[in-house]
Order: structure tokens, then sequence, then C-alpha cells
């Protein structure tokens, strides 16, 4: 109705956004634009006072203790709770005072506008340092957009060097629970810290729930700053249904992997040359990729775009058959 | 199973605590602990895609916009919304520099906390001060445990003394939404920021659901702080089903005020004083207040208790007819 998405956004999840560049494209639109997990674990029958009551200390305990079980840490004082892994990402820069971070990147643009909001000085850089010259060194592993996965060892370099001087490590690894490989295992000691996605993983983005794993005082004080009752009742629920669950965890990292190889094949027939991704989403660049875009959008698929990168698109993945034909209908054989 | 509840913590609403405190005590447990509205909004039927996808933009602009008519806000740029208007009361601190704090006192030990948290310099004062030597000024009106309402010029007085400085009035209007009288009309100007809180009028405490009511500016840096998508799926479409519904809003204010009213008589028939409260809560002295606390928590009914105030309870509503009768078969004349 004339009403448009607020300016300064550029990621991916907003559809309403899709539907106002391409005002003339048919409905159901396909969202292709995020990196979560289009087969999401099935919500448990959520009781009544799962909306009405605040959430109990006891489960929200339990929740921490599944969590830490989950992702490999000592216990629940390892792990902070929150609302979706990105107010971690806005949360962690204000418990700091002004230090030097290093961002590696090309990655996911929050982190390096988090510090700065947050007035610390964010350095860019290509590959982990050795962290001499930070105090606080941030990777994405695997890496948004390109997939990549940063050595344990190299992390684990740096972050030693940042326990010396009170520095942290900051590894966030969004898309790791669905990998084979990552950084999962590694210790990376008491001054790093871990971020989680519970949405991604579980296709359940709308739930907001995210984890910080850390050493127990910076999790207590990350908790402080969101306060008791930061993760609703439904997503402490669909927690602690799913966390639990390897079984169906193991089935969806193979069905996700078959998934993103089939992507992969569609993306090099359409004349893509992959750059990487997780089994979440693949990443191309192509010729023409903002003309891609175009008819990807004009098909009524979102698709995500880079503004510094324009001949580079990410995908995610189709939920179901008929989308998977839909969207082999534009990334046609050139 | 042995678990305990982490320690510190004086909240009303964990019944894990009261069960930690009387374990022989029959279940279920009528949890009066809270001020939560024990009747709450019908849920609405959510979407799959409330909890799967990433809430976006343009629901979260007609959230605002709905919270805005409700609270009599000029538009849905002067509206913040939070998971929890807690998560607000530990956020707001965070974004100014050392102030001299002043905490309308005795009320919601979380205000001063997370002031002190931030590293402000916190007074509490009995009185709403006339601003000359803060520079921020909190609020709770009306006033939990006791009720009381601060009159609006008062507050309007404090607010044009902080704006000349740059500084911040901070009214809680946790309980207002229910209540005849407030300070919700009232015109505090662009220094003020009023909190309000969804999950305590609507009993859906459990989504977690809050609103900051400011200028522009001041909501643009809070949402800021808690970056995109901190309010789920669900809290999203429970707050545009309920924040119009002005009917369901009157019904409840008129129930709720029979019930404070049906407890007063209760609590004078057991031989307490009443303090003070709201639709929503009633705060009373007795004799023997600890004495009550334990028959009540024997009976396996959970109160509010006050460790600087042992003679002071805290009653919530109870949620039904059953309930009423469990509640007066303690609360039984003296």
């Amino acid at each position: 109705m004339g009403e448009r998405a607020p300016p300064g956004t550029f990621h991916g999840g907003d559809l309403d956004a899709a539907r106002n560049l391409f005002p003339n494209a048919p409905e159901p639109w396909l969202d292709l634009s995020t990196g979560i997990n289009p087969v999401p674990y099935p919500l448990p029958t959520f009781e009544a006072s799962a909306f009405q009551r605040l959430p109990s200390a006891f489960d929200l305990l339990a929740l921490k203790r599944a969590a830490a079980t989950a992702y490999g840490a000592p216990g629940p004082e390892h792990v902070a709770a929150a609302p979706g892994s990105q107010i971690l990402i806005e949360t962690l820069p204000r418990l700091r005072s002004a230090s030097r971070v290093a961002v590696v990147e090309p990655t996911y643009a929050e982190h390096a506008m988090a510090w700065r909001r947050a007035g610390h000085a964010v350095e860019t850089v290509a590959e982990v340092p050795t962290a001499e010259r930070f105090d606080v060194v941030v990777v994405v592993s695997p890496n948004n957009p390109d997939g990549r996965i940063h050595a344990a060892d190299v992390l684990v370099r740096s972050a030693s060097t940042l326990a010396a001087k009170g520095g942290l490590l900051v590894v966030d690894e969004a898309f790791a629970d669905l990998e084979d490989e990552g950084t999962a295992g590694a210790e990376f000691g008491p001054s790093a810290v871990r971020l989680r996605s519970f949405g991604k993983t579980y296709g359940l983005a709308g739930l907001r729930l995210g984890f910080a794993l850390t050493e127990p005082a910076l999790a207590r004080r990350i908790e402080a700053a969101l306060g008791p009752w930061a993760v609703s009742g439904p997503a402490i629920a669909a927690g602690l249904a799913a966390l639990p669950d390897t079984a169906w965890l193991g089935e969806a990292a193979a069905a996700r992997a078959r998934d993103a190889a089939r992507l992969d094949r569609m993306i090099l027939r359409g004349g893509g040359r992959i750059v990487g991704g997780t089994v979440l989403f693949r990443t191309a660049t192509f010729a023409d990729g903002p003309s891609l875009f175009r008819r990807l959008g004009e098909a009524g698929i979102y698709v995500r775009r880079f503004p510094e990168r324009p001949a580079q698109l990410r995908f995610g993945l189709p939920p179901d058959k008929a989308t998977w034909c839909r969207l082999s209908r534009v990334l046609k054989p050139v």
C-alpha cells in the first residue's frame, strides 16, 4: 500500500522488500535470500503456559544444559541464551571498553557495524590476525557468504595471543551445526566466545533463539545485559525439544548437503561460478549478476545480492519439489 | 531433582523456586507472585511462517503502528519494540555516558540495578525530583508494588528540567494499560521515554513483548542496540491481533478491577492492611507476613515477598473460581 521498508536494510529475509522491487512478480514469492533451513524442525505442541507465564529460571537452565551438550560446551554455566544470535552480535561490543577490533572480511556485515556503533576502532582484515595489534578478533566460520572455514589452529593461536592481554576472540558459528568440518570441537580457551544460531539450523528463525558459548564470567555478563526472561517460552520449549535430537540433526545435515550439491549443479548449468557456501546457502558469481537478480525477481524468486559485489548472488535452498522446478526454470542452461 | 534456582533472584514468577521452598506443597501450584493478567488474550492462530521466517520489517512496522495507536504515541517512528520491557530496562542505561540517576523508590528493583550495572551514579529518592541534581530520573507509574501514581504535572516539570540539559525521564508504565487514571495521556516532551509491557496486560508474558515510546532518535538508538529481528514472529502476530482490540481491553480492565476489589476484601478479612497496588496485583502488610507467606506456600500458593519489608506481601489475581476458593481458605478471617 505504498508502504516502504525502512531504508538502509540490505539483509535477506525481507520479502516485502522484494515485493517493492518487483511489484508484478507472481505470488507466492520464493524466498531464497536467507540461509535458514527450509525444512524446519517439527514444532512441539506448546503448552498454554509457554505463552502465558514468565519463562522460569529452571526451564532456562534446562535449555542451557541442552545447548551445552549439543554444542560441546563444558556445562550450562558456559552458555548464554538470547532471543537470536543477532542480539548477541549487538551486545558483545557493549561489554568492552574501547578496543582495537579486527573483523575478518568479507563476511556478515553486522559484526563490523555493531563494533563500530559501540565506539570501537574496527579494521577489516583478510586473514585471521595473530592479534598482536588487536584486542578483539571477529571471525565467522563457516563464513557467510563464501563458506570459508578458518583453521582451528590459526584461531587457537589468535585466541592465545588475545588471552594474554585480556582480549576476546569472537567465532560466529551460525552455520556450523550442519557442516561436517568446522571449529566445533576446537578449544579456544577462556578468551573466546562462539555464537550459535538455533533458528538457522532448525528452520525456526521466527522464534528467535541463539546462544553464546564462552567462559562462565562472560556468559553471566551477557545474560545480565539481556536481563532475565530474554528468551520466550515457545523458544525454550522448541529448544528443549530440538537440541537433544541428534538423529534429526544428522538427517537434516545429510539432506541439506544433497540439496546444496543439487543447487550447485543448477547454478553451474545456469552459467554461475561457485564461490562457496554452506549446506544452507550457495554463493556464486555470474557474468551478469544484476540481470539474473532481476530475472529471478520478476519470476518471484528472491535471492541475496551484495551491493559491493554486483556479480555475486547467494541462494538459499528451495524447500520442496515445486520450488526446485521454479528455480530451475530461471537458472536454465545458458 | 535437587536442581536449585540461580542464586540472587528474588523475582516473582518462578514457581520452581517456590517448589524448592515448599517441597511438600500440593500441586498444582497457584502462582500469585506476579502482576500478569491471569485471563490472557486469546492467542491468534499462528501461521507456520511466524515461527519459521525471520520477522519482516513490514510486520514490525505494522506492530509499531498498532502500538503507537494503542499507547497514544504520534506514530510508529516513536516506538521501539523489544522482546519484553525488561530488556529495555537493561538497554537504556547502556545508551548513555556516565550520568547522575535518580530512581524513585520503593519500586521495581531492576531499574536501579540496571543503571548501576552500566556504571552510572544512582541515588534512590522518595519523590520525583525537580531534577536539578540529576541527568536521569526513573519513575514507575503506577508503581510496583504500591500502585502509587505520580502526578503528570510533576513528571512534566521534571522532564522539562531534564530536557534543558540533555537528560532523560524514564516512566515505566508497565501497569498503566488497565488503569483508569495514570500518565498515559500526558506529554512529557522529547526527553522522556515510557515503557509498556504487552505481556502483563494481555496475560502473555511468555511471548516476550514490550515497547519504548519516545522521540524517534532515541527509538532508533534502542532498536539499533537490540538489532533487527529482536521481536519474535509469534509476538508480532499476537501484538497485531491484541493491540487494536480496545473492546477486549475495556472488558479486561473492568473485570480485573472487580477481581482487585474482591482480593482487597479477602485480604482485609484475613487481617491485612492494603498498601496499594494496581488492578493486576494488591500489596498488603500483615502482623506476621513471614508466617502468612509460609502458610500460603504450604498450601501451594506462591505470593511475592520483599526481603527488606518482611510484613509486606504482594498478591496477583487468581485466574478462576477454584483458585479464589483456594486462596480464601488460607486468607480466612482472623
